[in-house]
């Protein structure tokens, strides 16, 4: 078993020598300086996650974790919790919407039975790692025992640093009715923001249930008094089982210097856990889009993080993480693989041409 | 010789019923209505460009034309004329940007010599459709005679007519030294809009320059006097020939329902020529993203068009429109691949439960 303490050790910095290679690469490949705009920032982020001036984004993997959640009986949510069963059922025959991107986008697919309330399968293509029958209730008491909370971080780990041995580059997705109430919780404390300002609608449709689950969240928070300095402990109050999961992944890739490409506003949540045990695992991630959920913007501007699509989706599933993970795939290509103004003879107009003037 | 009123006579407008087949379609996918955002409006329109509720964004090939640019020779650029050639080169041997893209994202390349100034090649892998050796100078005439500019439309309807027999979705990009210059113009003129406000930097780097290049733009519409109204003239009068080229391959595809992705400031200056000549051109295109040219913002506004891609970039070569083409290829995807409620044995939240209440 992986201690949470020996990734803490083995997270490093962004490797600021690679970083400075990539810069000055890209300032010789064959089109002017600065014109790939945030490809050029992004592929030198990437030489300094891997630690590699022509980093890869080639083989790309998502993780993709679901997890039922107790307070979908509080009624967050316009579907039934079994929903959650039958989308991974829908998610191992191919039919759902990350199935569709994912094939599309040549990423490979894993997912990850974190806790759903009904076990699903079994199937070859189904990574069990089962902490529970869902979470308990956050609106009454923790979600889950500090036992399971370190279990999920664990179990996220051991599946990113597998994936790492082979992937360049991870992206992360979920799926579980009440999941959005549970990330509002966590946002509104690891952000220091009140719930009104990042719970938002999820899936469910009308300003009532809105209304009923900001109240629904401001209960968790009070009842359970979650220690924001501590994120081990937010995660064993607020949930969920796939939030911990997904947490785990990124320490996990951190650890093994592979970028994880987030998805929307519950794997921003996941993340905020993520940083608040290991502060170092932030320079790992890439935010893949922001969602039309309220709160991802707030969640994304704790972390520091631009995304680098804006599609107005709020499925979640890692849709929005996939379709970013082509803009990944070409930036890396694109130090990895396009010619220097030299090797092309092609003239650069630094070193032939002072600019001309109108004559 | 496809002549440009039989164009006029086979462009349709929007299938409709096809549209509203793909809407209902969508809300019985495996997903909250509307939660795929854009991507959904995205796929409701390739259903109404292509007249087919299951539309195909598989098959994707970007036409990327080249010419040379008179106007070069007034100073516009921080690069000499002869990288318009060499670029060229470097797109048959594979190592710009946009092979790089295009490569990764599965989408097939076709490179058109328009009218570069010095002959590349010959290669197997060049259309050389030449209407000149570079247009004449707009700031002192005419770019092209009526004749080239007809021809230049000519060659890319039949282009995107030939092309679009096998593939699903266009894309377009090009490469000319000088041709923002030449785009400003056209910009200015069929969007209303004085020099100062539709043009920018584009390749050149000081202050200094981009007051120059505004001289050149107001001195080439002072000069050449081109009515607005008449899209040929405007062509004949600004250039480019890869421009022409470009407006024909939208005419082209969209006389074949084939829809079109635009790439930058020089493509959204073909499409508003093609506009100007066929109004219903304008239905088949989608814009790939913004750039950070000024002036482009100007001209999907003016084409009514939303980008899907925001990333800072201002290279051309159709690197935004093979970024973007993966979103479309998703779009499409979501109404071919996904699976109804129905299908997957997903709950409804309509169907099954009315919204609950904290109770």
């Amino acid at each position: 078993m992986i201690m949470l303490d020996d990734i803490l050790r083995i997270i490093e910095p962004l490797d600021r020598e690679a970083m400075a290679a990539a810069e000055r690469r890209q300032r010789q490949l064959t089109k002017p300086p600065g014109s790939l705009g945030r490809l050029e920032e992004l592929s030198i982020l990437l030489a300094g996650m891997q630690g590699d001036e022509r980093p890869r984004a080639y083989r790309k993997q998502l993780i993709l974790a679901a997890g039922d959640h107790g307070v979908a009986s509080s009624g967050v949510s316009s579907y039934p919790q079994e929903v959650t069963a039958q989308m991974v059922q829908n998610f191992l025959e191919g039919g759902a919407a990350v199935n569709v991107f994912a094939q599309r986008a040549g990423v490979e697919l894993t997912i990850v039975d974190a806790g759903v309330a009904v076990p699903v399968g079994p199937s070859d293509s189904l990574v069990s790692v089962r902490l529970g029958f869902g979470t308990e209730n956050i609106a009454e008491g923790p979600a889950m025992s500090l036992e399971q909370a370190e279990a999920a971080l664990d179990a996220g780990a051991k599946i990113a640093r597998a994936a790492a041995a082979y992937d360049d580059v991870i992206g992360i997705g979920e799926m579980g009715i009440g999941n959005t109430t549970s990330a509002a919780a966590i946002v509104s404390v690891l952000c220091g923001r009140p719930p009104e300002a990042v719970t938002g609608r999820g899936a469910s449709r009308s300003d009532e249930q809105l209304a009923s689950k900001i109240a629904v969240v401001t209960r968790a928070i009070d009842v359970n008094q979650p220690d924001p300095t501590d994120g081990v402990d937010v995660l064993r109050t607020l949930g969920g089982f796939e939030i911990g999961v997904l947490a785990g992944v990124v320490l996990g890739a951190a650890s093994r210097r592979t970028p994880v490409v987030l998805d929307g506003f519950i794997t921003a949540a996941a993340a905020l856990i993520a940083q608040a045990i290991v502060p170092l695992s932030r320079d790992y991630l890439i935010a893949g889009h922001r969602s039309a959920e309220r709160g991802h913007g707030v969640a994304l501007e704790h972390l520091g993080l631009k995304p680098l699509l804006e599609l107005d989706m709020r499925l979640g599933e890692g849709t929005g993480a996939v379709l970013a993970m082509g803009i990944v795939d070409a930036a890396a290509a694109s130090l990895n693989e396009m010619a220097t103004f030299a090797e092309a003879g092609v003239s650069d107009s630094e070193s032939s041409h002072n600019g001309g003037q109108v004559q």
